[in-house]
């Protein structure tokens, strides 16, 4: 047999998601883990695609199909030509990789980090950096000066993600600004992880391309926005004249991303807009992270209350993932997993509430007779 | 503006088949270019999917989902486990060329060589080696000795393409059997693309892996079977105990294949064997591949006849793609966008013939006229 798969495969670990949710199913756990949510896409998308099967199944121009970049374009305030549709986010995020670094490169990158940020550097060639983000009080806040100086003649690149998982920070005008001008004055690119941008409980996010067009990749999710995460449509909003060359990438790794889908997220996202779906989203997952966030807080953890996404940190003292999942049949992502050059505070935890009130409900007892018994 | 994306964008260049595509619609032609159906996919499959949509749209495990790998296990009589389920076949030789090789490493292949396999043996860091297939009376045939020649110790896999793109051949159980031989003599891997497996005109292809289980990597195609080439569900068979790592590096590509569409394909892979549909598929092929054969030749074309595939090579002296598509209102794909390191044969084109009778009679008329006039 031939010797070894190539030594980067030594970074194909399988992902906490993956690893806890198949942990839940064998043990029959709530699913707080993996951010997908419990319940069906809207019906008009559902609809939408049952339409496209049928009319627009071959292959698409790799660049997306031209009806879903107008509706991204519209929706985005951009132009349709520099959108790139790819196979979700994930692909996004990997091919901006390939594009933007590679052996020698630096990519700065907060901690706690997603976690495909770091092997998709590495599968690149290029060194991740990261920048732990504060802890204090209860809340996070990135530490824009230590971020400052981890900035190297090797850094080519910033990657911001905001609504933030899995700390649920939305990063201020004023403190996009100061990452900005770090960008500016190093010049670095920006590549600026959007996915959860209509998924926040405060002021709407600042889209970071708003604040720096000339440098800065957009990565945005039809699955996270309509709540089909296994749809695989995502899209990168490049800076003007480079989207041929990410496209160019993108052909190279998927071709083009799946046409019938692609066609329904067109139709569906300005009727999104314009029925209130979005709002209605934020306000049914507030009321479930606020219920979250109040039990957890009776059960005596320190939550950390989130601006945005649909993730929701806290401080449980002596809670162990694996345990929990096996004995208290709850499962969640333990925060140590979004740590990697630094130590994760103790009993750090991520909690997904994009599941139905009763699972929540459930949760949240399962979690006190565990932590009471 | 930061000065430039990384080097290897240089090789995001707009692969020939999404250029030709381009010029046919702009020109209004008959597009045997690229390699997609014209018609929709079978019945059984969209209803299929149909059903799927709002019972399984979030993320799938990342390998693929379970009755998925339990439906391709039975079709290609291998173990559930050993198959990796892709965003197309595309994306499974994007992994398999990470996954296999990498900088100071060459992979051997044949030349006409698809285009995709050139640009990410380069993106995973390797340096491709083509060997010239012979074209002698109107056929071609694989140089076994010259590959033999052409190992090196940095070799470190064999990508193999049978039924073959853009040859239409399909390597016999001998041809097979010796590239095997070779492989396990310099413990090389091997890549077998076999998208189109059931698209042949005389003998079933041998399936490598029946030859080499533990060293063939297989990848298939549910677009490319299921006449449905922009869902993007394409697959891995591993050698057994590699699809771990083999989804591990999936994983941080695309996560995973679209689910509804991975539901449908599991539904429609027993109903297209159970139904006869790949032997129809077969029977219509065959018969607008004769039809386009006739045709050429008595337009003076010499035509070398498939074995497999929806492509027929053929040699129009002083035919230029490029020129052949403006004015003749005829799209096809030049043999010189198959060479890289040796020069193609003088008037080499690709036509497709994966289209409505009535559109190869068309492209056969304007041809005639093109060609008279």
């Amino acid at each position: 047999m031939p010797a070894q798969l190539h030594a980067r495969s030594a970074l194909a670990t399988e992902s906490i998601f993956a690893r806890m949710s198949g942990l839940a199913v064998r043990h029959g756990a709530i699913n707080l883990g993996q951010g997908f949510p419990s319940g069906a896409p809207p019906a008009f998308l559902l609809d939408a695609a049952r339409e496209a099967l049928g009319r627009g199944d071959q292959y698409t121009p790799p660049p997306g199909l031209p009806l879903l970049r107008e509706a991204l374009g519209r929706d985005l305030n951009v132009a349709p030509e520099q959108v790139v549709v790819t196979c979700g986010a994930t692909e996004a995020m990997a091919v901006l990789a390939q594009a933007l670094y590679g052996p020698g490169d630096e990519v700065l990158m907060l901690e706690p980090v997603f976690d495909i940020y770091w092997p998709q550097a590495r599968l690149a060639g290029a060194q991740p950096v990261t920048v732990p983000m504060r802890l204090e009080g209860g809340a996070w806040a990135a530490d824009l000066d230590r971020m400052a100086q981890a900035i190297t003649p090797r850094t080519r690149a910033l990657l911001i993600n905001s609504p933030y998982n899995p700390t649920g920070s939305v990063f201020s005008r004023v403190e996009l600004e100061r990452i900005v001008a770090l960008a500016r004055e190093h010049d670095l690119w920006i590549i600026s992880d959007e996915v959860y941008d209509e998924l926040y409980y405060g002021d709407a996010p600042v889209p970071l391309r708003t604040l720096a067009p000339e440098r800065t990749f957009t990565v945005g999710s039809a699955g996270k926005r309509l709540e089909a995460t296994g749809w695989r449509v995502g899209w990168i909003v490049t800076p003007p004249g480079h989207a041929a060359q990410v496209a160019g990438l993108h052909q190279w790794t998927t071709f083009c991303a799946p046409g019938p889908l692609q066609a329904a997220v067109a139709l569906a996202l300005p009727m999104a807009r314009q029925s209130g779906f979005y709002s209605q989203l934020r306000d049914g997952y507030r009321a479930r992270m606020q219920r979250l966030a109040q039990g957890l807080r009776a059960l005596g953890l320190e939550v950390m209350e989130p601006q945005g996404t649909y993730f929701l940190s806290a401080i449980g003292v002596g809670l162990d993932a694996d345990r929990l999942v096996e004995e208290g049949r709850v499962a969640v992502i333990p925060g140590a997993a979004f740590y990697v050059q630094h130590a994760a505070p103790p009993g750090l935890l991520r909690f997904a509430f994009c599941k139905p009130e009763a699972e929540i409900e459930e949760a949240l007892q399962r979690l006190g007779q565990y932590l009471g018994g």
